[in-house]
């Protein structure tokens, strides 16, 4: 299971080639929060999310001969770029089933990457699982899960150890640390981090109204699925269930979780543009909304989010700015 | 005269306070461009620009009983917002001389930053400096201008001494350097940098077509003006001629200029937008757009091109965005 050497160990595999990306601020961010709030500009990741870090970390372990293979994965998009770009980088082929309704832009991205995309209907009922297995068989490829895989939540734990230091050298060591919360990979990755080297920062997952169910889970003390609809504006982060791995380390580590609406993503959005001249997609930007609106819900006088992704179709955003015009 | 000793003063004075922006890249540009291209993000600097590193290199060097008095700037936004934080930050005034047609962004965001904001009207004749002699006699203010002042520009080397650095670590030692260049106090800073940091890069200022002032300077070797319309798209970097300090030091320093049209500087902006994930404006946009599309003029296999600004109204970026959908 992952650990903080595990994770010491996928930093060590990233450095040189994953991008330490800056913490952020603005006062215009803390006059509205009313507290300091730091924002963790993941968009800036290569291939525009955290998802390069566990991309990395998973592939960059495989033994070499199994790697030549190629590797698999299941993405609605930013997993499947990380793992495209990081498969491309080490010069093996990548195979990644997505959905047929992903964000065009996902899409595009990861066949340009060199992925071989193989799209699926989820909408109609097609099952992703059984058209992977009989590709992952046929070809031998190593399946690469998005977050129920302990090399991969070593990776998106390098982005908390990034933290920890950059709080420290600002002279932080107390913090609500907010996540943008799918399947709880970057979540638990990054409590794991903190607990070894920030143990007063809390990790408070975030998540959209109507995609709940961590903040469920994390209530009721067990794992809660979705019950809604699978598509919606945050795409990145619209898991059904958390992991069976993330999970206990979410229960274990976190505070409670926090839902934002459609309405306060936006405005996060929008801040995020105006105010540190970062691109956020929906998925990416409930750490912020919660970080600008939810402050009754926080305990510390400081609070980072994390901004996890950046990968938004042009005519989406264009609308989401004019809005706030 | 500003010399790398200046320079170093400046950034040891910065530490802590300006920010290390990261130099980011993506295969998708490299595609473009047929070679390697990095971005120097300044966007992520500070009020959203490298203005600030300039600004407070400046007021940080004033002796406390000047600089309690307050400064004085005129700008067009950027200088303006940069004054303006790095006098709130050192708890004194700013009065800030803004003609009332820039950006309304800009505007508000000096005023939001503490700073007393005087409009005039530019385009209808009123003499900026006659109104700002005024209030700097009545007020016992510091006047800091934009780049002809030995401190503002040792701030803006600052940001050569870490394109130097980050290069180094990335194995670069060769490349053309393209800065987005007004009254040239980035670009030159820069090329001083690099003279004593990273003597095998070229820096190479980059301007709109219409504004192209300092390239025609350069090839002519004399101080050539531009004759058209003060006010146009790249409202950032429309300075009617180069400095009588930048220009001698650009003149020794820099290769020839590069001018970028308004359909490249747009294009440049939604690619920014799409594969960095930043918010670049059009004055910020221009060096991008001659990385991208000026390859035929540039000598080295590596490009770092500066994004020096992200202050744009959401309206006009959400119209750039519009354009490429």
């Amino acid at each position: 299971m992952t650990d903080i050497a595990m994770i010491e160990a996928a930093a060590a595999r990233l450095k040189g080639v994953g991008r330490v990306t800056p913490l952020l601020s603005s006062p215009f961010l803390d006059e509205i929060a009313g507290r300091r709030i730091f924002v963790k500009a993941e968009v800036l990741q290569h291939t525009g999310s955290f998802k390069f870090r566990g991309a990395w970390s998973a592939i960059s372990a495989l033994a070499p001969e199994i790697r030549a293979k190629g590797v698999l994965a299941f993405s609605s998009g930013n997993h499947a770029q990380g793992i495209a770009r990081a498969a491309q980088l080490h010069d093996v082929p990548a195979t990644i089933i997505m959905p047929k309704d992903a964000p065009a832009l996902k899409i595009a991205n990861t066949r340009a990457l060199g992925a071989e995309v193989v799209l699926y209907d989820r909408v109609g009922g097609e099952d992703r699982n059984i058209i992977g297995e009989e590709l992952r068989l046929a070809r031998g490829l190593t399946l690469i899960k998005p977050f129920d895989e302990p090399l991969v939540l070593a990776g998106q734990g390098s982005c908390g150890l990034e933290i920890a230091a950059q709080a420290a050298e600002l002279g932080i060591t107390q913090a609500d640390v907010l996540t943008c919360c799918g399947g709880g990979g970057l979540t638990a990755g990054i409590a794991l981090a903190l607990e070894a080297k920030a143990p007063d920062m809390k990790v408070r997952p975030v998540e959209p109204e109507g995609f709940d169910d961590v903040t469920r889970s994390l209530a009721s003390g067990g794992i809660m699925r979705n019950n809604g609809p699978e598509a919606g504006f945050c795409d990145a982060i619209l898991t059904p269930a958390p992991g069976e791995i993330t999970f206990p380390v979410m229960q274990r580590l976190c505070g409670a979780g926090i839902v934002v609406t459609e309405a306060q993503t936006r405005q996060a959005m929008r801040e995020a543009f105006l105010r540190l001249k970062i691109v956020v997609e929906p998925g990416g930007a409930v750490a912020l909304a919660a970080a600008l609106f939810h402050g009754d819900k926080l305990d510390q006088e400081v609070t980072i989010a994390t901004a996890s992704g950046g990968n938004v179709d042009a005519a989406l955003f264009a609308d989401v700015l004019a809005e706030g015009a």
